[in-house]
């Protein structure tokens, strides 16, 4: 069964294929594509994936007639920086890609951020396809944010740069580790507590499933995850309003990462903290407290984190979050869930209150 | 007298100006463009210009209640580079850019091109304005072309990002050396020998007025070479097929400055060796000889060179041209003349020909 989800996104709107065994359709979906066999293709994958999968990948689109260079990058959240940026433009210049080339990024978020931004910036733009391997880039292979991080702020540096196409092999998340596949269901959950109170609850009550990578339960999710991902892209590509909504979690959930180091907490494993840490702020709104209960009891069914280690500072996460894109013209702005489903977009938000929901998230047992 | 060309490319159109004294209307057009007091603006420029106009642009600004950060890039081509790239995007985190913010490139086209691809890049694009301070910038600051350079390719990574507002002052012109004049002409002529004959035989008979900067003379060539160069802009955005004709020379030329290493020629210097080649091209293609007589003419009224020296390689100047971003799919593509003011895009063109081509620019005398 593949499942298709088309992102519209006028002239640059494209389809999102998810199922198992699709990378074995890769060859002939970039013949599709329209993209010629006399210009070489560029893979860049990293050093997790490239062992298991990359052979296979190479060995398909050459017997389609296409050329391809591979560039291996390091596994982990450091390669998203300018200097592995270079490194890949360097080989996709040595390899000669040209005007009708494509980049391919199979790999999980990072490789698909860096590769995206090289396919965005390589000659002011080539063809780019996703290829994801983790569960967590669901959501970055919807909506065409590309980026490389600056040692001073997360994915600082980047571009609105769409896909051709995605090709989801489900096959490829069964040699994921369990924290991955936790953290990646973090975003998944998210789409739901934002806009999908019913899906929220489904994923709650089938965690256990998706934990085990069932390959039905999953793939629903997914192509949940996803479609309501590329409603609220399709009504604001370039995040002038409403997309800001998806960034649910992620202003405390970047100041976590920043000031743990990336890789102490996982992404979507900052985001649940930062997600448990809105309902929170919610709370001191005026929302009801159930909210939160609500969140944590679903991010803890997927074996994510809502609590914060007791050594992370107040100033320092502060200070990570001033320097958060989400601050504009020096007000800060959350996103605020109003119940499982819903949410609102708040400025002017004291900081007061934010070192109050930092230090309740450091409290053993209730926050309260 | 202020003359204004409008730059139409739908939502991104954008008006230049072109006049004496607009420095000191920066401010106020700032704020008339819509960019907010409270968030931070970011002046890229070199170290040529800073000293002689950033002192009174950053005053302007700042009477307007704008926070202002300079940074102030090494004149020259070298700073076109992601290293330098990477240390501007630093002075933009620690100034505390926002996404309302804008970067106002002063200089010519290398603080055009680089701080052009900041803006489209910092954030994932933020305001982007252009005060070019030389002419060859009038080039460079219409059809939102902004690179850096590779150390294998010239222009290799970057985007298509349009400003809002382009603000040409030509009193800071004054100060530009002699060679510097010249070179910047020879876009402006390119203009003329790619669609208006006419205007390029005004500028062979205005080349004296050109040469000493007269402000009548000046601001006409300035409003025709951006005009006919926003023409085709206007038509071909993203270069899919037309646009490539303002690359008349530029296959040679590039070749010229990646071989002899940038700065030995001037770009515009470089380009009008390559346009003199172009011709040299149409010749050996059938076309009329009086097309290279008459553009060696042109160029030569301007203080142009048309001769290649003996020192440069054949060989390495092929090599350098298959690199180039032209060579579309292995093909070699030229812009070649059909006559002054008509040029075609002739695709599979020999290699062979080529060769003689440059034999014949390092030829003393008549190269026939
Ligand atoms: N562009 C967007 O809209 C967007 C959205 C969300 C997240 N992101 C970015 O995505 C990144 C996080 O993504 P991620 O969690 O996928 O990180 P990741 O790419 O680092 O992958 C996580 C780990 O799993 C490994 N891995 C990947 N696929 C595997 C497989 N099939 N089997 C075994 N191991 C595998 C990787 O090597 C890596 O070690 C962050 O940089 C984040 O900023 C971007
Ligand atoms: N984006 C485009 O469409 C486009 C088009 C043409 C050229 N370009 C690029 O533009 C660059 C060349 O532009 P350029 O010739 O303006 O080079 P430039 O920016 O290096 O300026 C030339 C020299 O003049 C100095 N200078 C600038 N303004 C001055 C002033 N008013 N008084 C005294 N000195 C001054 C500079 O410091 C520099 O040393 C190349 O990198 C080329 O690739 C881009
Ligand atoms: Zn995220
Ligand atoms: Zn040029």
């Amino acid at each position: 069964m593949i499942r298709t989800i088309q992102v519209e996104l006028g002239e640059r709107s494209y389809p999102i294929f998810i199922g198992s065994g699709l990378l074995s359709q890769i060859g002939d979906r970039c013949v599709e594509a329209g993209f010629p066999v006399r210009s070489p293709l560029l893979v860049v994958t990293d050093s997790e994936v490239a062992p298991r999968y990359l052979p296979a990948l190479e060995e398909n689109l050459r017997s389609k007639g296409y050329t391809v260079a591979s560039h291996v990058i390091p596994a982990g959240e450091a390669s998203k920086s300018l200097q592995v940026y270079e490194e890949v433009m360097t080989t996709a210049i040595s390899a000669g890609l040209d005007r009708s080339s494509a980049v391919l990024a199979m790999g999980g978020g990072v490789v698909g951020d860096l590769a995206g931004f090289v396919a965005a910036t390589y000659m002011r733009g080539i063809g780019f396809l996703q290829l994801p391997t983790t569960i967590l880039a669901h959501d970055s292979s919807v909506g065409g944010k590309v980026a490389v991080n600056h040692p001073l702020a997360k994915n600082m540096i980047g571009a609105f740069y769409q896909p051709s196409l995605v090709l989801y092999d489900l096959d490829t998340l069964a040699t994921l580790p369990a924290r991955q596949i936790s953290s990646g269901l973090a975003e998944v959950v998210k789409h739901g507590l934002i806009l999908d109170k019913e899906f929220a609850c489904w994923c709650r009550e089938h965690a256990g499933e998706l934990l085990a990578l069932d390959a039905e339960a999953l793939g629903y999710a997914l192509e949940r995850g996803c479609a309501i991902k590329a409603d609220v892209v399709g009504n604001d590509e370039r995040e002038q309003g409403q997309r800001a909504i998806l960034n649910l979690g992620h202003t405390i959930g970047h100041a976590i990462e920043a000031v743990g180091g990336y890789g102490v907490f996982l992404h979507g494993e900052a985001i649940a903290i930062g997600m448990a840490g809105s309902a929170l702020l919610a709370a001191k709104l005026g929302r009801d407290t159930a909210i939160y209960e609500d969140t944590v009891s679903m991010l803890s069914a997927l074996g994510l984190p809502t609590r914060l280690p007791a050594e992370y500072g107040e100033d320092e996460l502060i200070e990570a979050m001033m320097h958060d894109k989400k601050f504009k013209e020096g007000k800060m702005t959350f996103i605020v869930p109003d119940a499982i489903g819903a949410v609102s977009i708040v400025g002017n938000v004291e900081e007061s209150l934010v070192r109050e929901v930092i230090a309740q998230l450091k409290k053993e047992g209730s926050p309260w």
